[in-house]
């Protein structure tokens, strides 16, 4: 049996996963807020032994874990650095050594959106496809390409569809930059352009249904309770995502002529078919083939894709070299 | 000896080279602008000949001549169609078995751009990269990729950085789209621009230099000299294209962080080394990861990158399969 991690900014999801990828136990928790790397460390820990728990299956009797995680990853080294949604987590911290010593079983890391997307390839949407775009649509918007059935990572940090740009001199994006897709698509993004609005004085129940739930962010659901109420800043913020996101997948497949587009991420998967047949639809204006478009759908594996996806990462047995996306072992 | 042909909608050029690509022979035509397929196919054979000639071989003698031809590409079928800058040119027309009558030797057909993005790649300013994106700044602004050492064409129609949209709901593209970087950037939509702001009473020496050199269009070269004059609206407009290039380059090595860009195209390499380094300026405030951007280079090739390229087309030992860019025999 194998497992998978997909670390997130705001909850670990854990899964042990059977030969064809089935998942016979898993777990979640909240990512925690504070404490560094080795606080993060130890919850994922903590959530891996839970789901092997509900597997029925010791961690260390796994062939292998895998991660997927936000942040620069250095797969061959087993460290992440820069992961500015995690608790302190700037400098290369070694990630794959600090969970194989407290899990007992190799551990292999991968980057999160690229593991996701792998596992689209391999078990969802995208069995059939030989090229793929994966959007991912949450806090940020990401994405990972798949290319004759292998990941382009170029030189390590491929696959940044929200900073594409779509309104040259446009919007101010969360990295600063203007202009980019993320600007207009991203919760992050989004949350700030609506908090700006209702200081000039526009209405929304957004924030009201946000303290209801008790939360401090604006999640993906909380947008589409707004959207189901009508809410004219959320229904308003969310059609100009929708338009910058056809702008921008567009772009993309106006440059890689994939033959499949898949939409995931928190927002992706919330909102589900019918916002990803609107981006779909958003998408054809600007494409420069048109007779011919992609098939664009929402990802089949949902919330539990990318700690699948980062089983994928464990190689399947011992003597083959690890897949792609790059992996190293921990031991 | 192989020899290349690289179709223009303005010039035929033709070339010969020896085992290690260097150029034996050659000459250009204009490309005929009526009498449909016949009347190129018989141009490009006499184009052909000519530089068979300056090379001392007879067209028949030659391994194969490859030809990198605008259009709708069918390199298996050996056919060309929808080549709009061509005379008639819209139904597939069979390109390589018409001039291999014409000329005696097998002919191999490929995407012109293609073809020169894997000319800079194999003999040019990428000779050391893995990875590339080419970019052809001409009349329309046209790109190839290549990853770890191979074309990417998707389902055909990858590479269209031309229309990768740059300023959503902006200037309407000769395509008939808006907001796409051709729009800004290409030849054809600057002329088309210019003649919209002389009609609005704005003064340009543009035409008086096409009419003084005996043009019906604004060529490169009549953009240089305006350039150097430093006529106000030549340089408004390439300070737009500029900016236009810069955010729509940065936008493709966000998605696919390629080790290199070069720059090439009728614009490209007349305005050479002082404008590439320009466009690279335009593309740091959208470059995601700043810190380590792609080198960026003028092609260096040149002129007749596009046609070494074709004769790249050529196997080079008849019993191995031809090369990538995918080509195929005429006979």
């Amino acid at each position: 049996m194998r497992a998978g991690i997909d670390l997130g900014g705001t909850k670990i999801q854990a899964v042990v996963v059977d030969e064809r990828s089935k998942v016979t136990g898993e777990s979640r928790q909240p990512t925690p807020t504070a404490g560094g790397p080795a606080a993060v460390i130890s919850q994922m820990a903590d959530t891996m032994s839970e789901a092997a728990e509900a597997a029925g299956v010791e961690t260390a009797r796994l062939r292998g874990i895998g991660v997927g995680s936000p942040g620069a990853v250095d797969a061959r080294a087993g460290t992440v650095a820069e992961a500015r949604n995690l608790s302190d987590w700037d400098t290369p911290f070694p990630m794959a050594a600090a969970l194989s010593e407290l899990l007992g079983s190799p551990v292999y890391i991968g980057n999160d959106v690229s593991v996701a997307v792998h596992a689209e390839y391999e078990l969802g949407a995208a069995k059939e496809a030989d090229s793929l775009l994966g959007v991912f649509w949450g806090t940020g918007v990401g994405g990972g390409i798949i290319f004759d059935g292998k990941m382009w990572e170029g030189r390590g940090a491929a696959g940044e569809i929200g900073h594409v740009v779509v309104k040259r001199g446009g919007r101010r994006c969360t990295c600063g930059r203007r202009g980019c897709m993320e600007a207009y698509a991203g919760r992050g993004a989004m949350e700030i352009r609506a908090r700006t609005l209702v200081d000039r004085g526009e209405k929304t129940e957004l924030f009201e249904i946000m303290e209801k739930r008790g939360r401090s962010r604006l999640q993906s659901g909380i947008w589409e309770r707004a959207l189901k109420r009508e809410d004219p800043m959320a229904v308003h913020l969310i059609d100009g995502a929708i338009k910058a996101l056809g702008a921008g997948i567009a772009s993309a497949v106006n440059l890689l002529d994939v033959e499949m587009v898949v939409i995931g991420g928190g927002l992706g998967t919330r909102l589900g078919e019918p916002y990803v047949k609107r981006i779909e639809s958003a998408m054809m204006p600007h494409l420069f083939v048109d007779d011919r478009p992609p098939a664009v759908l929402p990802v089949a594996l949902g919330d539990l894709g990318g700690a699948i996806g980062a089983a994928l990462l464990v190689p399947k047995a011992k003597k083959r070299p690890p897949r792609k996306p790059r992996a190293a072992s921990a031991r």
